[in-house]
């Protein structure tokens, strides 16, 4: 798939196969996550990929989006970790772009997949904390499904020239 | 350029060509930063594109690290529109994942780019907001120069394998 035309036809997708995701393209994915930037390149990232099916299907359960990409074989959950921020408060910024460079990738590999937030929602986090043992100073931030795609959907076209000022507001 | 090769090699640039950034390009970003995903599909950005070089030379001013890529010939500055926000704190996720779509957009169409950070340094926006006029419900969330690169940099290698795990923590 050409770069640009990835960028402006990503969807989010809900609807999967039972194809699984292997371990290849798991890598793939992850290697984007950490193409990201980063404030002063501090990477403060984790991630856990999800694909035992017991725990996928406890997720619905601590995020109640999920059960709407219940089907998905695979979730990767984006963590903030704030012992590896340098440059205070830009970690949500970072694991943010790495979260978009998921979406992409798996889009640009033939995968769908969907964002569902977490952070800053506090009733959010203590569910997933305990199904997922994280330590307290690791944050999730956002839950993605990931899965090969049994839907598509057009290119959204959210264009908006009123967003758009010139030289100053 | 190949989608996911693009999100890969994908590096923060700071020297450019004095070729400046047509029309149709911009265009082209724009689209790209308001395809990405939002909460509940909120959208709640604002965008200003800086060509008018006087204003590019004030941005050191209003913002030290523009001075490491002053010679760009054109600026981009991402905000947050909080009368557009829905879905209460989700707008920097929002608005970051515009941002990342227009740093690999300008990567994918030949440009480079690099990322500036503001929100949530209180210090920064206040300048900022006056040099270029935003209303108070504007926030300025990330600074980026783009131009035609006047230098290329190798793949950065950040994969680190101890930052995934695998169905729990």
């Amino acid at each position: 798939m050409e770069a640009y035309e990835a960028i402006v036809t990503r969807r989010s997708i809900r609807k999967y196969t039972s194809e699984p995701v292997s371990d290849d393209v798991v890598k793939q994915l992850m290697d984007a996550a950490m193409a990201a930037p980063s404030a002063g390149n501090e990477q403060p990232w984790q991630f856990v990929v999800i694909r035992d099916r017991a725990v996928l299907d406890a997720l619905p359960t601590v995020h109640p989006n999920f059960r709407h990409a219940q089907a998905a074989p695979m979730a990767v959950l984006v963590c903030g970790d704030l012992e590896k921020e340098a440059h205070q408060a830009f970690w949500v910024q970072d694991c943010t772009a790495a979260t978009q460079n998921v979406l992409l990738a798996a889009h640009a590999l033939g995968l769908g997949a969907v964002w569902m937030g977490i952070y800053p929602r506090e009733e959010r986090l203590p569910g997933l904390r305990k199904l997922l043992g994280l330590p307290e100073h690791v944050v999730p931030l956002a839950l993605l499904a990931v899965g090969h795609p049994a839907e598509s959907k057009p290119r959204a076209e959210r264009y908006d020239a009123s967003r758009v000022h010139y030289d100053r507001w």
